[in-house]
């Protein structure tokens, strides 16, 4: 019980204690914080007053000058034991009758006062393609079931390198990307605005611990390298990737915006919520089999999407998913990442592939609910095949429920329309 | 004509004033430099010295301080310019008679003293296809000519995300990778170390001025947007690719490492030596064509590759190749890699692709000479279908001759032994 109220159903409880950076109109720095109930917690003031006097630990100093910073990668790069020290020394501090109940409210700012900013510096951001029901829905859309699934697909978590300039904090707008498009029909490619807006709904995680260049990430270490948990939209072009695609995989289609949540929750707060992964038809090899994690691999959360189509007044839910819908976990992503000897630094976002269930509303994607545009979405009595100017996109996250509900926050954004009038010019065509 | 002694076949004349980050036994400080025949100037020094004199512009004060930096990332941003302001600065304080000789040798090393560092630091890193004959080859060894190229191919500069973390600077040794291998007659994947690592001859080019998410870089700007151009090799695992890369591309193949050259190499220094690219049978959409450098969009350089194998006392060539092979230039690259929006940032590392002639002489990878390994190549005497451990990789590059030429210097690796002990017991597999 914390002298911090915590209204109902908030994703962040005493059970929780996720991860931020944020700033206020009053002081424009970035630093890092906590969440309690609908309190920001700034962690550097915290550093500064009371973390000196309640972590008890050689390296308190170390600890309370990594929360001053702009980002949380000094924090995170000092690893689990750190990282535990401050979660306890946020629920020592903030219980009901705590001698620091006069320190922490200065600390204090209310949620709607706080500007989020991108929790890391992310150096390299890879997205992987773990969701096995995504990749058989889409598999089974372009090839049919029988061959919907390549035969790598169960031996290695497929993954791709992505673009890490433009991962962004959830609210950030999505500007529609233009780019060239060719339809089956077509001899030559358009150029247009994209047509075929899309959300991948994600986890991802964060690097904490580096590995050198050369040095594989042991399987049973890997999840000691990972700092956090957090939602993304991996918003895809897919009128764009269906052309560019072949051989080198999506490019432009996935580098014009990548959302993530403004939270970090922790292995901490998500211990009790571990559960098993699809199960695998193969036999892994040896460099991906995680004892220690077995029938744990994942995590049992219930995410979200909500879509507020442009000019409605509110969100309707459109597909709801379980975490849990992934063939391999982050570790065993983590461990064929860097099996080939590729580093990982700190702050590092590692996306585990859009997560997709086995029906046609716990989809993470329009690509797999419209089959392509074959069929509608409604949304709240609004119809859509792909999003439009002025829609708005939430992912929401949880496990748990009352007080011990842990959650990531929203993970939002909203489509800006494309700077189309300026390069239909430059294209001699007509505005559309 | 300098005071600075410049060797016959020297890539460092007074027409190249390359630049790069250099450190030392005694200053192990990394800081910006160029090179002069056989010595590397430190440009941190010049700039506390004798650069606020000779540099006459209001400017002058941030281009100094931008030299006093760890990386060229402060001066690089700083565009085109303080670039040429510091390349004639340059010039004019080492030329024959210079009143700033003295100061000048306080700032000179010998080469052999200098420890390069990696000149950048890189954000993203993109690797494209655009050496035409490059792809045609490798469509042709593994769909015949009729589908060598895919469709898209001759409309856009096709490209990959690539890892950032593992790019290091010449002469850093490449470890083999380990990984999971799939060939045609298996029913299951073996895991082993890499049996066809191979190189990729590219050129590369470094981003001077960011663009924002969301605004396009208009094709006649974007050569304003680039730093200058580097030798680049991108060390690739071909078994580890051919399993892997469907559907989302190139991962692990190659995200063990990529050595870029020492050495950026500027516009100005290759602006005589700008000629057509490979002329494109199909009309280029708007966005990609650039009026300003109509035939003149790539360089006239001759590339080279040499290898030493383990074991042997010399370098032979391998390959030597012309590097305006390619189909698309860098700003047509930067034009589409932006086009949907995606943000540029200082630093940011572009790859051509592999470059390759039309014969089987001029080409840039193993995977074309040897026909996927079904024929040997011959380095000094020593067959090869691909590399061994041991083996020492130099790529080189220049144009030009005598007092005119202008050259990248070394782009050098050597291969190392995969930890297979290790992991082959990790596997429970008998050490090969
Ligand atoms: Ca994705
Ligand atoms: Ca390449
Ligand atoms: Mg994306
Ligand atoms: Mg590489
Ligand atoms: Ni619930």
């Amino acid at each position: 019980m914390s002298f911090i109220p915590i209204p109902a159903d908030c994703d962040f409880t005493l059970a929780n204690i996720p991860f931020g950076v944020f700033s206020t109109a009053t002081n424009a720095a970035p630093r890092p914080c906590t969440a309690v109930g609908a309190h920001v917690l700034d962690l550097s003031i915290l550093s500064s007053t009371v973390f000196p006097q309640v972590l008890k630990m050689d390296s308190a100093a170390k600890i309370c000058e990594s929360l001053r910073s702009t980002t949380l990668n000094a924090f995170a790069s000092l690893g689990k034991e750190a990282r535990v020290a401050v979660r306890n020394a946020v629920l020592e501090v903030t219980k009901n009758g705590s001698q620091w109940q006069g320190e922490v409210e200065k600390a204090m700012v209310r949620m709607a006062d706080a500007k989020m900013h991108l929790p890391m510096e992310i150096g390299d951001y890879t997205d992987f393609y773990a969701g096995k029901n995504h990749a058989f829905n889409i598999g089974t859309l372009f090839r049919g079931p029988a061959n919907a699934l390549q035969p790598n697909y169960i031996h290695l978590p497929v993954g791709y390198h992505g673009r890490a300039s433009t991962v962004v904090v959830s609210g950030t707008p999505i500007k529609r990307p233009l780019g060239q498009t060719c339809p089956p029909t077509n001899a030559t490619p358009n150029f247009d605005q994209c047509q075929k807006l899309d959300i991948e709904l994600e986890l991802a995680c964060y690097v904490a611990l580096p590995s050198e260049m050369g040095t594989p990430v042991d399987i049973e270490e890997a999840e000691s390298h990972i700092f956090g948990y957090s939602l993304m939209n991996d918003w895809s072009a897919r009128d764009i990737q269906a052309w560019e695609y072949v051989p080198l995989g999506p490019f432009n289609a996935k580098n014009f915006g990548t959302t993530v949540g403004a939270w970090i929750v922790t292995d901490e707060a998500l211990e009790g919520f571990r559960t098993a992964a699809i199960e695998n038809s193969a036999e892994t090899l040896p460099y991906l089999r995680e004892e220690r994690r077995r029938g744990k691999g994942v995590f049992d959360m219930e995410l979200e999407v909500l879509v507020k189509p442009t000019g409605g007044n509110d969100f309707s839910k459109l597909f709801t998913v379980n975490a849990k819908n992934l063939l391999f976990s982050f570790p065993q992503m983590i461990a064929h990442h860097t099996i080939t000897g590729c580093a990982m630094r700190t702050g590092d976002l590692l996306g585990s592939g859009t997560i997709s269930g086995e029906d046609k509303t716990s989809v993470g994607s329009f690509l797999e609910a419209t089959q392509n545009g074959k069929e509608d979405v409604d949304i709240g009595g609004v119809k859509r095949k792909w999003l439009e100017d002025g829609d708005e996109v939430l992912l929401r996250g949880h496990a748990g429920s009352g007080e011990g509900r842990v959650g990531f926050g929203e993970c939002a954004g909203t489509i800006l329309p494309a700077n189309w009038g300026r390069w239909a010019k430059v294209q001699g065509q007509q505005k559309a």
